[in-house]
């Protein structure tokens, strides 16, 4: 081990070096520090896992398609050979806007204040329970790694307590799964459980027939895949009813608990699904440092926690603060990965700029060049939009979501080993990824017992109330 | 979904067939199932996890290589052509010898009772700590997918934390690694440790130099690899060293904490490692349904919690009941995956055989064929005792080591997925599935958080104390 003090192995000659901190290893993190490769600055990227997360394939993690290793590779990894950029594992806790620092803290506790010339801002967005957050421990969102592998125990746990289940009750409460939010992640999640249910397990039990599972896929909206436009979004709508997929639209979810979902049908009237499984996939809510970021500034918030950045993606007033991605708001881009990636560049590029313009010129404000959304609905069968003339549905558009995703999928062996897995689960039936963890089974066990203790002890009180 | 009673659909209308109940998804338990394919009797598999664990390379999912359902397919899925075999996902808690019943509790608190006419007992073995089970805490065993992803989460998080430290003192404590135990396991985790750190993570660090970390391998017995005999242990010893691993024998661990171990030397010194990373894989305990059989029969049990079984693999005076594989003590066999495979095809067997003959003939007593080990050691080094005459060293003991573990690897699927993951390894230098979940991060946080409380509350009595 070298005693050597703190500084960066290879900045410590040249500490004139203009600094850029990224907070975020997203698609707008890791494009705009790539971008930086070959530019005369020193790149810190400060986020709190120490992967990148490829989220366009997360549902493929909580069903059992892909390991995680395969849409999460290391940041440190993806970053080895760009020697100017650094990585720091820890979650940002202040951004002090007057002082040009970050302060994040590592799992142990360390507290590391890193001073920047210029920030980018990428921490995207977590999932948001429209002030329900009581929601989540019953249906667990998709933002994470640690959300796919929960939902990935859930899921494949149902089938089996459906399997050990005495009670017919019960077993169709195993036996029910409940998406709410039918954009892309909602859809695809629904149409994954169907055909786990139609196709993978079909033959795996002995005494219930997993054929016979309901997936229900609900939506406050009156349609499926809302930017996908009418026509797309009915061809998705009949393909995922015609795998056995129950969408039920203008559909308000009021509460969810451990056994079901209780909602308001269009007619204003209540209905109970009862349903063990519950998957949330209805709305995000920008990372918490946007509010920071308003207070210190006065820039403006909007509902989902999304700052209103300008049109060079500057915080306003902070020309050296760049907000990108998921956590920001301009012009009505959606919050997709795209986005976050032009944006990624569009900061980089900024900076380059300026390092070769010290009169202070300016690049063209940034504009987002759509090109297009996909989502998949069952193997064979996706629906894309490259723009409101080509509109494509069917295998074709399937073709081209593979092409796509393994194109924009980090890292070469990655690549590999996810068409290999995905030949598995197309062409075959299996599904190699399909392991849970003990503790999640002990953690369910735990949250199970809790709630018969409570139980009983309401029958008790209730008892003693009445003696 | 059916409302039908509860009977196994296949067998509902032969309820004479005999029941055969397996307790365990281990080599032993599943070989004996699929022996029992084409037998006329009903087989019920209760598992606490609905995986097969392919033991042997669970060290390469801690450490990076291989994703964890490469090495843990469901059973379910294995079992999924076997019409007469069904899986019963729950933890056995009582297994009843006078009423033939075997008692297990799902994650939910479902409690099922199945009855059997022969039961197979292969429940397997835990890590042993000897008594001091608050060291597992510190240095987690190597015996479940629990076990290889939190010994991934700490491996690589110690590299990541090291770089955030500004401590040099505790810089070096993140950088040292100690395995506890020179079996095949912990030869295999301290090699792999050491190439991480010699060649994996070379590139990736910016501040510390991953090639500086020490690895220590510590056994109480004066040799690595005792089974393997001098010349093989020796060689493995040499090529460890020559990686790097420093490999302590006759040294005596007396207790593990957060930072470190305390052990005794040869000469009976007591000497301090610090060390924020440790690995046990220095003993077994054999299930607890051990002790609860010996209690019911008045069978013995050895120290290490194994029945003795009777020569055909039975529990005295219980020709109904055979325990085989890690649980059973018998000739002093090896706790290893061909014993209880074999164990398990010979359960299979002689029930096959009683089917046969009524009139009471018994099978030959059970006799292991010893096939040899193997243990490797680096990438293109391992070590192979095939018997006393033909032991090899080196790279075509290497190569029949991977030879060895594609054709019980269980799933064409995984050889080939495993296959790819190993060229990406061995070949490159890359390991892909090095993903950790942010619940890993956070549970390190809260015990991190809890020690520093109590240092504080510690500093604060002491200080009212002098006061």
């Amino acid at each position: 081990m070298s005693n050597q003090p703190a500084q960066p192995r290879d900045t410590a000659a040249k500490p004139a070096r203009e600094r850029v901190v990224v907070i975020g290893s997203g698609f707008g993190g890791l494009f705009a520090t790539r971008k930086l490769a070959r530019t005369d600055v020193d790149v810190t990227v400060i986020a709190k896992t120490s992967h990148h997360l490829f989220q366009p394939l997360l549902y493929q993690v909580a069903t059992g398609v892909l390991s995680q290793g395969e849409i999460a590779p290391a940041t440190r990894e993806v970053l080895q050979g760009q020697k100017n950029a650094r990585v720091l594992l820890g979650e940002v806790t202040t951004i002090d806007v007057d002082a040009k620092t970050v302060t994040s803290v590592t799992s142990v506790g360390f507290e590391t204040v890193t001073p920047y010339d210029t920030l980018i801002v990428a921490a995207g967005a977590g999932q948001s329970y429209f002030g329900n957050d009581h929601f989540s421990e019953f249906a667990p969102g998709m933002k994470s790694i640690d959300d796919a592998l929960e939902l990935r125990g859930r899921i494949f746990g149902a089938f089996e307590l459906a399997e050990v289940s005495e009670d017919p009750e019960e077993i169709q409460q195993w036996l029910t799964f409940v998406v709410v939010g039918a954009g892309p992640t909602g859809v695809e999640m629904a149409g994954q459980i169907a055909e786990l249910a139609h196709r993978t397990l079909k033959r795996d039990f002995r005494k219930i027939d997993p054929t016979k599972a309901r997936v229900l896929l609900l939506d406050a909206a009156p349609a499926v895949l809302p930017p996908f436009g009418e026509k797309l979004g009915k061809k998705a709508q009949g393909q995922l009813e015609k795998m056995g997929v129950e969408v039920q639209l203008d559909v308000k979810v009021v509460n969810v608990d451990d056994d079901g979902v209780d909602v308001i049908d269009p007619d204003g009237s209540p209905r109970r699904i009862d349903a063990r499984t519950k998957v949330w996939a209805a709305g995000v809510q920008a990372s918490p440092l946007g509010k920071q970021l308003a207070e210190q500034t006065g820039a403006e918030i909007d509902r989902a926690g999304r700052v209103l950045v300008e049109e060079d993606c500057t915080l306003p007033g902070h020309p050296e603060i760049f907000v990108i991605g998921d956590m920001m708001s301009l012009k009505r881009y959606p919050g997709v990965a795209q986005v976050a990636m032009q944006q990624g560049k569009y900061a980089a590029k900024t900076i380059q700029h300026r390092l070769k313009h010290p009169d202070g010129s300016k690049l063209e404000p940034f504009e987002y060049f759509d090109k297009g959304s996909m989502a998949t609905v069952s193997r064979f069968h996706a629906v894309a939009k490259i723009n409101e003339r080509i509109q494509l549905s069917g295998f074709i558009a399937w073709l081209m979501w593979l092409a796509v995703h393994l194109v924009y999928l980090i890292g070469f062996k990655n690549r590999v080993t996810t068409l290999m897995h995905w030949a598995i689960t197309f062409i075959g039936r299996g599904r190699s990824e399909r392991t849970v963890t003990e503790q999640q089974v002990t953690a369910r066990m735990a949250l199970h017992r809790e709630k018969l203790a409570e139980q009983a002890e309401q029958a008790g009180a209730a008892k003693n109330g009445a003696a």
